[in-house]
């Protein structure tokens, strides 16, 4: 059983060894973080290797969430953190771990989801994932050297978690009564908006169509939505439809 | 040749795998520490499992200072910390890592010369070492299971190290090259959406009209936009306007 102490969610994207899952795993039990989600594993899954490497923490992995894809693992999150070795030129917030982790206990006293991305051992999360983030977390490692495996990237998320988790006090309260839109009902947006401007011929000329999705998603990862806000986004998009099809 | 930047030594109080002195090597020069001590090493010096796992760092095992007890290790040492898992009931102050990093730092700047030992994998490090510290450091990890190994300890206080030595605004927002958008482009977009919107029979019906706009100006304003954003935004009203057009 998952333990109930409100926390974010830890989503590994892609990774790729089962060892590096059941180190994440253990990692994260060790500053008593318990809720993994698991993207689209790369040698399937359940994965012996991760159980052997997890040890006491095999738990984590029975319970661990697992999805094909980023967006499923995101549906119900308010707000998102991207773990990145580089910010890449992407519009959004960079913040250490440990302003992160103040930020998602923040967030977590006001009723909301969060979670937090690791890419694959590699290569890290692609700007597609980054792209559904709304800020992104930046360990701030030595210039000269920057080399954080998975499970070491995890553990200092994990410890900036447990080190500022000691005495919280769930403040915000009025912010608590905002319906922030959920990350399902912001991807259900994008999702709208990029299927009708690709009807509409937006995403032009052809070399360039990527990019602009690419940005255009990160801009709505960006927005602090509400509930409202994101069914009057929908509104002006069907009326804009509705308007060309009466063609008057 | 180490760098010089005043900072603690780690010592390594009898190692047992090559791969975990390479491994604590990586952890600290992820951040700029490069002063490393071995104490009596179990499988001998040098170690090629130890170079292999260093990649990168190898030069702090080049460097490290070699020797067969604890004592010689510490001999030019002022302030002693003793990392270990359980405080055993030994009198001497119990710290966390952060808080000793903020000692070392302020008894490095004293012109003092600080050490920090790790104990050997297994079994951490006897009470005839923990007894030459004057502090003891236990990461507070959870009391249900803690199972940091070598190299993560060594990474977590090396972490602490820096966190505290780079002189960091709490949010550093990588933001500062932004182009945010203006007030006036602000009310430029929210003009350009109103009255196509109002073209296409959007605010409707006539008594919600009022309100509908002036809930729309309102989400504009709590948009953190860039100019790129709000060319975007105008972009697409343009081209949902002449798809409209087109009448194809």
């Amino acid at each position: 059983m998952p333990s109930d102490n409100p926390q974010p969610a830890f989503v590994l994207v892609r990774p790729q060894m089962g060892e590096n899952i059941g180190g994440a795993a253990r990692a994260m039990w060790n500053f008593g973080l318990d809720r993994m989600r698991i993207v689209a594993p790369r040698d399937g899954w359940p994965n012996q290797r991760a159980v052997a490497m997890a040890s006491g923490a095999g738990r984590l992995l029975d319970e661990a969430r697992l999805t094909e894809t980023t967006e499923a693992a995101l549906d119900d999150c308010h707000y998102v953190f991207a773990t990145t070795a580089r910010a890449r030129g992407l519009t959004k917030p960079v913040v250490t771990p440990e302003r992160a982790m103040e930020m998602a206990r923040e967030k977590i006293a006001a009723g909301e989801k969060v979670a937090v991305l690791f890419g694959p051992e590699r290569s890290g999360l692609e700007n597609e994932d980054i792209a559904k983030a709304n800020a992104i977390i930046n360990v701030p490692v030595n210039p000269e050297f920057a080399s954080l495996n998975l499970a070491q990237c995890v553990l200092l998320t994990a410890y900036e978690w447990q080190r500022g988790a000691v005495d919280v006090a769930p403040e915000r309260i009025d912010m608590a009564k905002t319906e922030w839109a959920s990350q399902s009902e912001m991807e259900a947006l994008s999702a709208h908006y990029e299927q009708r401007l690709d009807t509409a011929g937006f995403f032009f000329p052809e070399p360039k169509a990527e990019g602009m999705k690419v940005n255009l998603r990160n801009m709505w990862s960006r927005m602090p939505l509400t509930r409202a806000d994101v069914q009057m986004l929908h509104g002006i998009m069907r009326q804009m439809v509705r308007w060309k099809e009466r063609g008057d």
